[in-house]
C-alpha cells in the first residue's frame, strides 16, 4: 500500500530545494498541480519567458548560484524595462543525470537570494531529466497599473534617449572568459567577468521608466540591434552620440588597448541595461527619479523623424557594424 | 547602418512560425519584450509550468505537430483538474541545430491547432539553440472565479471518487512503442499508441469539476501514485474498487492477454485524466454536468477516514505495486 515512502525522487527534490522559495500562499507549498494568484486590483499582468542553456548562455563550470541568478535576472530585466514590478515566477528545470545535490543546493540558494532581493516568489516548477545540458526556463509575471506597460513602440521625434548603467561590460567579460586579454588591472577583469556571470537588472528604475518613458526595452542582444528594434517599432529614426555612451573604467581600458573592442561593446549581448526614450518635458524629472532609485542613467542621443538609428562617432561619422545584434541562430 | 535586414534569424523564426498564434492583443504580435494581460474581473489566475524533453517525454521521431500538442496539453490538463479555463501560455523552445523549417512548420501548426481548440493564445516565447534534445517548456495561465481553484486537499470521508475517460491507455501505448505486443487488433493498437502520442486533456469537464469537486488532480504519473498524493494532501484514506476503473477495449484486451499489465495500467504515466472527489449530495449533479460536457466519468471508490489509498481487487484483497508512480528521477 502506498505510504509516505512512495514519494518520488522528484517530489523529494522539490520539497528539499524549492519549497523554501514558495513563500506566496498561492503557491500552496508546491504541493498541488498548480498555483493561484489573486491579481493586484486595477493592474495588468506583464508576462515574459526566457531560458538559459548550459554551454550556450552560461559555462558548465559556472557556479550554480550564479546560473540561478542569471536565469531569474534576464527575465527580471524585461519587467524592469516594461515598468513592471515582479509578482513571481515559474521554474522549469531540465537536469542531466550527473547533476547532484551539491549543484542543486547552490542553485536553490542563488534562486532564493534573488527571490527575496527582487520580491519575486516561486509559484511553481517542473523538474525533468535531460540527456542534454542544464536548461533553466523561467516564466516571469509582473504587474503595472492597467494600461501603463511601457512598450517598444511609443518613441516620438524630439524624445531624449537614455541608457542605464554602463554598456558592453558583459560582452567584454565573455571575451575574457574565452581568452581575450587587454592587460587590464585585476579589479577591471573581475568587473567585466562578473557582469557577464550575473546580470544586474534595473528593477529599481522600473517605476521611473513607467512614469516617464515613451518607449523602453532591455538591452540583451546589444545596444545597436536592440535600440534599432525600438526605433522600428516606434516608426522613428534616432542619432546616438557614441562618445556619450556610458562605459565602465574597465571597458574604457579595453577600448583604449584595442579600439575595435568598441564594436563589441555596442553590439555584444548580455548588458541587461535599459534603453528608453523620454519626452523633453519629462527629461529632468526622469533624471531626478533615476537618482532617487540609485540607478545611473545617461542621455546618449535623440529621437528624430524618419527611419533608422544612426550611431555617430566623435567626428560625426556614422558607424557601421559587422553585425548589429547578438544571435544564437 | 542597421535597417530591416539586421533582423536576426531568431526574429525571423518568431515572425514566420509563432506570430500567427499570438492572437491576443496583449501579446503585441510578439514584437515587444513582454506581453500584457488584463486579468478577468474577480478571478484568480491559475499558474502551471511543465516541460517535455526529446528522448524523455517523446520520441525524437514523433511528428512535430504532436510534440507541440503534447507540450500544450500536459499543461492544459492541470488547468482542467483545477477547474480553470485557459487564458494563454508562454513558450520556451530549445532547438538543436539540425531542426529545420519543416519541423518548425509542423510544430507551429500543431500549436496553432490546439491554441484555437482550447482558446489558449500564445502570449510570448523564447527560442534558443541547444546542444541537447528538443526541449519544449510551457507556462500556462488560466482563470477561476476568485477563491475557487480546486485543490488536492479537500477530500472528506464519504466523498465519491470519480475518474474521467479511461485509465492506462497511454502507458500501454508507450510499452507498444518499445516493442511490447499483446496481439491486439490494429484499431486497438492505434488507440493505445495515439493516447501516448497526444493527450486528451479534459478541459471540457473543468467547470463541472470546479462546481462539484472537493478535491481534484490530473493523473500524469499513474493513478495509484497520484491519487495517493491527493489522499495525503487531504488527510484521508480511500478504497478504490479496481474492477470499476474504466478501461478502454484495447486496455482490456491487453490485460486479458497479460494479467500483469494491470499493474502498468494503474501505475504508468501519461493518462491526463482527472481524478476527483465529490460530496455525496453533489454526486448526481456531477454526473449530469459531466454528461453535458461530453466527458465520461466513472465512480471508482470512496473516501474514508484515516490514511492511505487502498486499491481492492475483485476478491476484496488490497493490491500491492512494485512502484506506485512514474518518475524520471
Amino acid at each position: 500500500m502506498p505510504g509516505r515512502d512512495d514519494m518520488s525522487a522528484e517530489d523529494r527534490l522539490i520539497a528539499r530545494f524549492f519549497q523554501p522559495l514558495a513563500t506566496h500562499p498561492g503557491a500552496l507549498g508546491l504541493s498541488d498541480d498548480a498555483a493561484f494568484l489573486t491579481p493586484p486590483p486595477d493592474c495588468d499582468l506583464v508576462l515574459k519567458t526566457d531560458a538559459i542553456v548550459g554551454g550556450v548562455h552560461f559555462f558548465p563550470e559556472d557556479a550554480a548560484h550564479s546560473v540561478a541568478g542569471k536565469a531569474l535576472r534576464v527575465n527580471l530585466s524585461d519587467l524592469a524595462a516594461k515598468g513592471a514590478r515582479p509578482l513571481g515566477f515559474l521554474l522549469s528545470l531540465a537536469l542531466p543525470k550527473d547533476v547532484g545535490d551539491e549543484w542543486l543546493e547552490g542553485f536553490a540558494q542563488g534562486l532564493r537570494g534573488d527571490s527575496v532581493l527582487f520580491s519575486c516568489p516561486l509559484f511553481g516548477g517542473d523538474t525533468d531529466r535531460t540527456p542534454g545540458p542544464i536548461t533553466v526556463s523561467i516564466a516571469m509575471f509582473g504587474a503595472v497599473p492597467e494600461g501603463t506597460m511601457v512598450r517598444r513602440a511609443g518613441a516620438k521625434a524630439g524624445d531624449h534617449v537614455f541608457v542605464s548603467g554602463t554598456i558592453g561590460d558583459a560582452t567584454l567579460g565573455l571575451m575574457m572568459r574565452k581568452g581575450k586579454d587587454w592587460n587590464l588591472a585585476e579589479e577591471q577583469r573581475q568587473h567585466l567577468v562578473s557582469r557577464y556571470l550575473l546580470p544586474q537588472p534595473r528593477n529599481a528604475l522600473a517605476e521611473a521608466v513607467r512614469t516617464h518613458a515613451s518607449a523602453a526595452m532591455d538591452i540583451s542582444d546589444g545596444l545597436v540591434g536592440d535600440f534599432s528594434k525600438l526605433c522600428r517599432a516606434s516608426g522613428v529614426a534616432a542619432t546616438i552620440d557614441v562618445p556619450r555612451i556610458p562605459l565602465s573604467d574597465a571597458a574604457k581600458a579595453a577600448a583604449a588597448a584595442e579600439p575595435e573592442a568598441i564594436d563589441s561593446v555596442l553590439t555584444g549581448g548580455d548588458d541587461y541595461e535599459i534603453v528608453c526614450t523620454v519626452p523633453p518635458a519629462k527629461a529632468d524629472s526622469f533624471r531626478t527619479a533615476a537618482r532617487g532609485s540609485g540607478v545611473a542613467v545617461t542621455e546618449i542621443g535623440e529621437i528624430k523623424a524618419g527611419e533608422g538609428a544612426r550611431f555617430l562617432a566623435g567626428d560625426g561619422r556614422a558607424l557601421t557594424f559587422k553585425r548589429t545584434s547578438f544571435s544564437h541562430f
